[in-house]
C-alpha cells in the first residue's frame, strides 16, 4: 500500500486509467496516512474525507466500465485555502473568513474537477497568503523546520506524500519555496496562465496559481490541464542551452546550497546539457524594491476597506501593513510599475543566447522554526517579472533537508521550462522522503 | 481661390488626385489665407513654410507624372503641439519646452506622411494639452470667444478655414469641444486606436489622438489611415437605432442647446433616423470623480518629476495641480480604475438596443473670453470609457455660435460612429463660417 501512495500525480493517473489502481484505493489509503502524519505536520486546514470516499466510488465504477472523466480522473488534489471550491470553507488562515460561506468552485478547481480529479481538501496557508502570519505547518523531512510558504500546506501535503499533487500560489516565492523545503517539484507558471477567477488576491498584477506535484512529469500533465489552451507544443530539449546566473543568485545562496546546486549543475553537464554562465543586466538591483511596493500596495488596497470591520479579528503582522502600505502616493506605484517594464525589456535579451536560465530555488533550506517561512529571494525576481520558473529536487544540504534547482524561461515558455525540468529530473533523480 | 480652400480633406485629396486641383496652389493659398487671419485667431505655433512649399512642389511632381504616395497626397494637416514631428519644436504651450530639441516622427504624424500629407504645422494647445494654462487662441465665428481647449489651434485652425483637417487629442474633452465650437466634425476614437509613440501624455489612461476636419466624410478618410487595420468594414446605417440621452446630457445642458439639438434630432427623425429615449444606468453619476481622480494622478505622476528643474517656467495653475495630485494615495486611484471597469461593464448593454447613441457635444456654445476654453462635461465620460464618440455641427444657438451633436458608440466600433456621422451630415448639412 505504501508504494501506491508515493506514486507521482501521472503514474497515478496512468494506473487508475487502465484500471490497475481502484481510486477507492487511493482516497482510504490517502485518508489513511494523513491520520498517521498530519497532527506532526499541520498541512490541511480542511479534508472531505465524505465526499472524496463518494467521488472515488464513483469514478472506481466509470473508469470499470471504461469511462474517464478527464486525464487526471481519479487522482486527489489538494487546494491552497485561498481558492475557493464547492462544499467546502476558504479560511485564508485569517479569523475575517466566515466559516459557514458558501462558494463557487474557483476557475483552477473547476478546471481540475473536469479533469477528473477528486479535490481532496484545502491546504494551510500563510494568513491571506501574503506577509501575515504563518500556519502551524510543520515539514515533513524535520518536524522543527518550517514547510516553507506561504503554500505551506500545499508543500507540505505532496512532500509528506498525503497527496500527490496540490495547487499553491506565489505573489512573492509561495509556491515554488514550499516546493523545494518539502523536496518536491513546482511551477509557478508565466502570469496569466492560469485562471485567477475565486482565488483571494494578494496583489492581482503579481498573483500567480502554481503546481506543486511529486515529479517534473507531473508538472506537464497539470500544466495541460490548467495552461492555455494556445500554449505551445512542448520542443526537445537536446542541446539545449542552460545560463547559469552567478550573479546574486549564487552570491547570496549559502556556501552549502552553491555547493550542492554546483554538483547538480556538474551531473548535468556531464549528462550532455550545454551550460554557460551569464550576467545578469545591471538594472537587475532594482526587482527587490520594485516587488515589495507593488505587492504591498496592492494588498493594502484589497484589504483596507475590510480593516474596520475586521480589525479586531486581523493579525496585527497583517493589520499593520495594510494600514501603512495604504499610505502610499499613486506615483511611487506607477513608478514601481514603469520601472518593472523596463526592468523586464533588460531581462528579455538573456534568453535570446539560452534557453533556459538556471539557479538555487532558494539560498538555504527550510530554517528552523515555523515563525518564518523562508527566505523567497531567489524566487520574487520571477513573479515580478511573470516568467515561469520550475523547481526540482536537487540534493540535500548538509543538514539533511532537500535543495531545489530553480529553472526559468521567457514568458509564455512555460513549456520549455517544464520540459527542461523534466530532463534534469531525468539526470538528478527524485528524492525519497525518509521513513 | 476661396473655393478650393474651404475643400473638405476628402475633396480636396480627390481633386488633387485626379489633377483638378495643384498641391501648390492649395499650399500657397492657405499660407496666404493664415497671414490674414492668424493675428486675430491665433491658432499656429509653428507654421513652416518652406518645406510645406517645398513638399507640395515635390508631390505635385509626382502627381503629375502619376504617382500618389497615398489617400492624402498632397493634403496639408495640422497637428496639435503636444505631437513630435520631424524638423519642428514641440513647445506643448510649456516655456518648460526646448525650443531647439530635435524629435522623430511621432506615430500619428509617420502615418499622415506615409499617406501623402504634407504637415503643415503645429497647433496651439493649452499647457501640456492638461488643466494648465490656455493659449492666447481665439475662435473665428466671433473673436470675442474661447475657440475651445486644449486643442485650440487644431479647432480654429480648421473652423477658420486655414487647414482642411487637423490632428488634436482628448483625454477629457479637449478634442470634440474645439471641433463643437469651431463649426466643424471631430472624432475621438475608441482608446488605444491610434498611435500614441510620441505624444506628450496628459493621463496614459486615457488619452485618445482624434481628428477634427471640415466633414464627416473626413473622418472616415483620416481614420482608415490611422486607425487599426483590423478596424471592421463599416455597415449601412439604414434602419439603425439612435438612443438619446436626455439623463444628464440634455439634463445639464443649457435650453437654447436642448431647442437646437432637439429641432436637429426631429429632422433625423423626419429622415428616417428611429430615435429613442434611453435611461442611463444610476452608477454614471460616478464618472466625473473617476475621471478626475484618474486624469489628475496620472498627470501629476508624469509631471512631478520635472517640477524640481522647471518649477520657475512652470505655470502656477499646472504647478500647484502636480504638486497636489502626487499625494494621491495609491489605493484612492486603483480603485478608481476599479470602479471605472463597473461602470464601462454597467454602460454596455446600452449599445444592445442602440447602434449609437446622441446627445449634445457641449451644454453651451463656446464661452466669452479666453480664459477658460469652455465646459467638457459631456465629454469627459466617453474619455473616461474609452468609447469612441463623434461630433457633427447640427446648428447655431442664438448667439449665432456653432453647436454640435455628439454621437457615441461602442468600444471598437468606431465605424458605426463615424457612419452615423455621416448620415446625420447628409440631413444636417454643413456649417459655413460667415465672412
Amino acid at each position: 500500500m505504501t508504494e501506491l501512495l508515493d506514486l507521482s500525480t501521472s503514474d497515478m493517473a496512468s494506473q487508475i486509467a487502465s484500471r490497475q489502481l481502484d481510486p477507492v484505493d487511493v482516497v482510504t489509503g490517502l485518508l489513511e496516512r494523513i491520520d498517521q502524519r498530519e497532527p506532526r505536520v499541520h498541512a490541511w486546514a480542511y479534508v472531505d474525507r465524505a465526499v472524496a470516499l463518494a467521488d472515488a466510488k464513483a469514478m472506481a465504477l466509470e473508469a470499470q466500465s471504461g469511462t474517464l472523466r478527464g486525464p487526471l480522473h481519479g487522482v486527489p488534489i489538494g487546494i491552497k485555502d485561498v481558492f475557493h471550491a464547492r462544499g467546502m470553507p476558504t479560511l485564508a488562515n485569517s479569523k475575517t473568513m466566515d466559516p459557514s460561506a458558501i462558494y463557487e468552485d474557483s476557475g483552477v478547481v473547476a478546471a481540475l474537477r473536469q479533469a477528473g480529479a477528486i479535490i481532496l481538501g484545502k491546504c494551510e496557508t500563510v494568513e491571506f497568503a501574503g506577509m501575515g502570519i504563518p500556519p502551524q505547518t510543520r515539514n515533513p523531512w524535520n518536524t522543527q523546520h518550517t514547510g516553507g510558504g506561504s503554500s505551506s500546506g500545499s508543500g507540505v501535503a505532496v512532500g509528506g506524500r498525503m497527496v500527490p499533487a496540490a495547487i499553491g500560489t506565489q505573489t512573492g516565492g509561495s509556491n515554488l519555496r514550499p516546493a523545494a523545503y518539502n523536496g518536491v517539484a513546482g511551477l509557478k507558471p508565466s502570469y496569466g496562465a492560469f485562471a485567477r477567477t475565486g482565488l483571494l488576491p494578494v496583489s492581482w498584477s503579481l498573483d500567480h496559481p502554481g503546481l506543486i506535484a511529486r515529479s517534473a512529469d507531473d508538472l506537464d500533465l497539470l500544466f495541460r490541464i490548467l495552461g492555455p489552451t494556445s500554449a505551445a507544443t512542448p520542443e526537445s530539449p537536446a542541446n539545449w542551452r542552460f545560463g547559469i546566473l552567478r550573479d546574486f543568485f549564487f552570491e547570496t545562496s549559502a556556501a552549502n546550497t552553491v555547493a550542492v546546486v554546483g554538483v547538480a549543475l556538474d551531473r548535468l553537464g556531464g549528462a550532455g546539457v550545454q551550460l554557460a554562465d551569464t550576467p545578469l543586466p545591471a538594472l537587475f538591483s532594482a526587482h527587490a524594491a520594485i516587488h515589495h511596493l507593488m505587492m504591498s500596495t496592492e494588498m493594502a488596497v484589497y484589504h483596507a476597506p475590510r480593516m474596520d470591520r475586521h480589525a479586531d479579528t486581523m493579525s496585527e503582522r497583517h493589520l499593520t501593513l495594510a494600514q501603512a502600505f495604504s499610505l502610499v502616493p499613486a506615483g511611487y506605484y506607477l513608478q514601481a510599475l514603469r520601472a518593472r517594464r523596463i526592468l523586464r525589456d533588460a531581462m528579455l535579451p538573456l534568453f535570446a543566447e539560452h534557453h533556459v536560465l538556471v539557479m538555487p530555488t532558494t539560498p538555504a533550506p527550510a530554517p528552523e522554526g515555523i515563525e518564518s517561512t523562508g527566505n523567497a529571494s531567489l524566487l520574487t525576481p520571477w513573479s515580478l517579472l511573470g516568467f515561469p520558473a520550475a523547481t526540482i529536487p536537487c540534493g540535500l544540504a548538509d543538514n539533511g533537508l532537500p535543495l531545489g534547482l530553480q529553472i526559468v524561461g521567457p514568458p509564455g515558455r512555460d513549456d520549455l521550462v517544464i520540459q527542461a525540468a523534466i530532463a534534469a529530473e531525468r539526470v538528478l533523480g527524485r528524492l525519497d522522503l525518509p521513513a
